[in-house]
């Protein structure tokens, strides 16, 4: 963490290959930091000069007075490497590396970045392929970026790290023209050292820093990410994250961009939401959601009164709520009789929401009151106020206004600008009012609000049964039968069944199971057993005999052998067909839950949810995941129809996530497809049962898998 | 035509109840005339005034020297009544009333709105509660609007007719800080007469407008604006449609602002989708989207080409048209070669998608060639340059260097600008070249330009029969067997059956039927039949003497009488279940296609399209219908299922749509549920059928419909 701090708060800055021209971006780090008043020591080094912009400059890294706590290197790839060497043993803390033609640059650029990282030693190092980044508190610029050129730094409480440079400068002038204070501005980029999460837990501790902005290609290391993030919920600092990749397309500009593979966009979903990072869905709410969070007021509900100058923008934002599921209800008895006790002879209809106050035109102290009115009614948990044409006129008495009643309590409390008025935008956000231009925005930044209020899942996971000793596992695939006694003994009910061998077997085993039956082929390395007709419903003792003799012609044929084992089962009548799953993922393993059926397919009813590091889900998590599914209604007897065993399904979705994350890093997949949920009181039955775990250098394995 | 042409383009102006405060509401329409150089007559009246800004004052409108063209009235609402009268009287061709207090304000307001119709005769009303219009390219400002303080009006070709008058400022000076150019801006709040198609029509005709923006809170005359549109879109000049009142909190907030009926938002969306008016998702998008369609230049394919300075920025462009459903391909070789011989030494990767010239840094004749090459190439249908902050210290370069290029073809070129410069996005709005500063935007312009490429459904509808006599039909509902009757003359297939009236005769029915049969009661006014045990699946000959008996007392308990018709239908197995149906609504009357059962049925899976003027839908609107449908691929044989008699289900939804426009505004609602869809060349079957038509006078009312 010192050399993170010496990094962001350096007392001295080497600037590596530094020019005297400020119009290159060679000659811009020296400029800006001139310009912006940095009162360290600043070295630059570049034997053909003197001197630089006014400061003495050094013809090499070993000829500086001092080790400095930063080297930012302006220098190409292969360069910036020796000059990386040089500063580490020199006992430099920290550099910072722009140069691109790094990891983002194909197999050669790899090379580099490991010999970058060779290079550097115990030094830390920002970059490659960066912007640098901006202490703004401090005022400390290092960066080559564009954006520095504005004289006066937005600075407030808002942090913001990226993993592109190129949007760094765009966030920094789009903060400033908004007036959206920041903290620091960090471009991360390949991140062969330093990357997102050690800024997270930087910042964490910050004090200048009430919020963390995250621009994100990728999350390259999850569980430091889930850490880091846990620390930032424990303190209070809410997470922002956009994250692009989210298309095909856009995850293949993002690799070409810096070298980073994409995760699967719904998977990022599930791991953001279940960590309490809110995610913008657009870019402007990557700034907007910071703008109002750093106002550190609380939602608690959804009820939201709208004040307003001007008839139809009031409208608007009532529509743009309502669509997102926001209330806009008329005040209560109480608040509408001492919004009516405010109006005196004005006709102006202050008993409804919208509560419209054009035509009282813009008198302070009907709005100071209406305003408090609103904040303090029992109806609302927020208080948009719009400001129209009229407003912009007098904008210190409007924003004074709405600034004399924020101390009442801590509702959110916007302002929905209508005409084009960037100085009122800036300035309301300067006041610590956010202040919008958009009504999508307004009830983006609601939803963001009501997020972080609802507390993340708690408790511990409950599974039914004492794990069994999963040691003896071998990896790839396992049979069917096996895995289905395997999940029987973690708790997960299974058909009764006999393994069989030959026609004789399978009759006798029809006989004693009693009941109609299923016949399946029994091979771990087939999948998709259906498909080769390795699987035949509605048998009984007198059918399965002839039906045995046929599926192994049928399945011999296809797979060129004959298959010699096979699985007899009770067959599952009646229930509602759900998918329950798991799979392993750069981010963590998921567990999914799914509609079965063809309908439910189309329309992809899925739910995710990521295994928490501490094990399994817990049942709340799992009733979570159940009301999620579209098609929950069918479960709760939906038009009259059956009950189904929802208690047992979260049981088994419990104690399937609890089998799972024991067997940690060694699944690969794992799937109960179908899995019957019994009208109430008769539990959930496994059809069918996959698991496939990782193949152990001890294993005999017999060659590839095959898919049948 | 004439009297619109005097109201927006007045030879001289009457402002009745003008105020020689400038500062006053009353004071703004005098002083906006004069500041912005009209040139025609202004004729202030006020009684207590004997000049009024420097014009003569005029104690009353008789007093006045001629009839003016057009006169302001900026009374309250009482008095605006006589005001009008007395211009009427006079020969004043179109009057504005500002006041409020009309139809928005409840029974009274309606009342005296009526009387306002009647007060002005022939004479043109425009308002009432209206802020008044601007006729921009004729530099004439009719309102009282803050928005008109600007010194420079944003003149151009977009037209904005608006039913909200707060909503007319924001959007001028919305436009004016973006440098989007209006033509004209109207705001037509109550209309009491002349209402948003008056406009539409005026506007087709008026060659300073190209595009014509309607913000929206309700349609009140769908059948005008139909023509409307079918005129703008004849004429090549798109509609792009804001509407709120799309969620419920909105409605009730619309209609509470001008005493507009909501109508349904889906019926909305199909009705302006099949009149090929742009819809604006965002309010953003409402100035977005006639930004870009002002251009008049046109996108054929979705393939969109991305020229970036800096990389970040270009990767935002691509995640976001990705996730909309544009390719980003890479350029193809000829393109390849052609950019990588633009490169010379700069070690830059045009030949991927997005084309980074950051590293080029900004060098015009590479940034024109690049754009001239882009633009050629067969790969794409559409060019973004995404500008970053190297771009802004040379805003004139890069903007130059697109508008060198537009003659090249009529492919879109818009512009992404990466950091915060709203002097940039003007000026580049300005050249002609669409500017915009979210990755969000740029997608929902390229989205509305693709709709506008695409025709709109054409041909005739080729119903397989001529309808039958249909004068005969009585009013209310009519009964299953009835309804059937009809629908079976009109070329839909409905299952054989007989109508009896005791046991005996089912008996007889369903032996003559010689398969598994229904029986249900037979009663035009009983719905949701199965409800009250009146309908039995899976009888014959043997089972239906009894079932008989016990439906006559299960029906007869609840609907307290011996129900005394029964049908006896051969059961229909087997295919696929759906809705087909029909309602009428404000907008017209709309067909509906629907996924039947109760999963789809949680999934909303419907598709609406509203009947056109001539008569019924075409095959191809049908198919349109069914290929939106998300279990559309459970008819069309997805994973192996049957394909289902696509072609037959097809005609049936052209045959049923011709019937409903036959019957007309008579149609109250009609429904086919089931329509079951057999396998390939087995046709379609309608299961049950409703048909309720409009009481007629002649009709014999029995009572009250019963729902069962």
């Amino acid at each position: 963490m010192k050399q993170l701090d010496a990094l962001l708060n350096p007392r001295s800055i080497a600037v590596i290959g530094a020019s005297a021209d400020p119009g290159k971006t060679s000659g811009r780090p020296i400029s800006y930091l001139l310009k912006h008043g940095f009162s360290g020591a600043i070295y630059p080094v570049n034997p053909k000069a003197s001197e630089i912009q006014g400061l003495t400059c050094y013809a090499s890294i070993e000829a500086l007075p001092e080790a400095p706590d930063v080297g930012l290197v302006l220098l190409n790839a292969k360069r910036s490497v020796d000059a990386v060497r040089s500063l580490s043993q020199m006992g430099c803390k920290a550099a910072i590396v722009l140069a691109s033609g790094f990891a983002e640059a194909g197999e050669d650029g790899q090379d580099l970045q490991e010999a970058l990282k060779e290079a550097a030693g115990a030094m830390r190092i920002l970059g490659p392929n960066t912007i640098g980044l901006v202490n703004l508190s401090a005022r400390i610029p290092l960066s080559a970026s564009g954006a520095l050129e504005v004289s006066d730094l937005p600075t407030g409480h808002v942090a913001v790290v990226s993993q592109s440079g190129g949007i760094l400068g765009a966030l920094l002038s789009r903060a400033a023209g908004r007036g959206v204070g920041l903290s620091s501005l960090i471009s991360t980029s390949n991140e062969v050292d330093l990357e997102v999460s050690d800024f997270i837990d930087y910042l964490v501790d910050d004090d200048n820093t009430r919020v963390i902005a995250l621009y994100l290609e990728s999350v390259r290391n999850p569980k430091r990410f889930r850490e880091a993030a846990i620390r930032a919920r424990d303190a209070g600092k809410p997470l922002v994250v956009f994250k692009i990749g989210r298309s095909e397309a856009g995850a293949s500009a993002a690799s070409s961009h810096t070298g980073a593979l994409a995760g699967e966009d719904r998977v990022y979903d599930a791991f953001f939401r279940e960590l309490g990072v809110i995610r913008a869905n657009t870019f402007d709410e990557f700034l907007d959601i910071p703008a109002v969070l750093v106002s550190g007021r609380k939602l608690t509900g959804r009820r939201v009164a709208i004040l307003t100058s001007t008839g139809g923008a009031g409208t608007l934002i009532a529509d743009s709520l309502g669509m997102n599921h926001f209330d806009t209800p008329a005040p209560d008895a109480n608040t509408a009789s001492q919004l009516r006790a405010l109006q005196g002879n004005t006709p102006t209809a202050l008993d409804r929401n919208p509560i419209d106050v054009t035509l009282a035109g813009l008198q302070p102290e009907l709005l100071r009151q209406a305003i408090r009115t609103l904040l303090a009614s029992d109806s609302y948990d927020a208080l948009i106020v719009v400001i129209g044409s009229s407003g912009l006129a007098m904008p210190d008495l409007v924003v004074g206004a709405i600034q004399d009643c924020l101390d009442i309590n801590d509702k959110p409390v916007l302002a929905y600008v209508s005409p084009h008025a960037p100085d009122t935008l800036k300035r309301l956000n300067r006041a610590g009012i956010p202040g919008f231009s958009s009504p999508e925005s307004c009830s983006a930044v609601l939803e963001a609000l009501h997020f972080t209020g609802q507390p993340l899942p708690g408790g511990r996971p409950t599974p039914s049964v004492e794990l069994p000793d999963l040691t003896g596992l071998t990896g790839g695939a396992i049979d069917e039968a096996s895995a289905k006694s395997l999940f029987s003994r973690t708790g997960i009910q299974v058909p009764a069944s006999r393994v069989v061998t030959c026609r004789d077997e399978a009759v006798q085993a029809a006989r004693e199971l009693g009941q109609p039956v299923v016949l399946k082929v029994l091979d771990a390395n087939l999948l998709h057993k259906s498909d080769i007709g390795g699987v035949a419903l509605h048998q009984n003792a007198d059918t399965i005999g002839a039906r045995f003799e046929q599926m192994i012609q049928d399945v011999g044929s296809r797979i060129d052998r004959r298959p010699d084992r096979f699985l007899v089962e009770a067959m599952v009548t009646g229930g509602h067909e759900l998918i329950l799953g798991a799979n392993r993922d750069a981010l963590g393993t998921a567990i999914l839950l799914g509609a079965g059926g063809v309908t439910a397919e189309l329309f992809k009813d899925t739910t995710l949810c990521l295994l928490p590091e501490q094990g399994g889900l817990t049942l709340e998590q799992a009733k979570t995941m159940m009301r999620k599914l579209t098609t929950w209604p069918l479960l709760d007897g939906y038009r009259g129809s059956v009950h189904c065993d929802t208690d047992a399904l979260a049981q088994a979705i419990v104690d399937f996530s609890n089998l799972i994350a024991a067997l940690g890093d060694r699944v690969v997949t794992s799937e109960i497809n179908p899995l019957f949920v019994l009208p109430e009181g008769h539990g959930v039955v496994a059809a069918d049962a996959v698991l496939v775990l990782e193949q152990m250098e001890s294993d005999n394995v017999e060659g590839e898998r095959r898919y049948g």
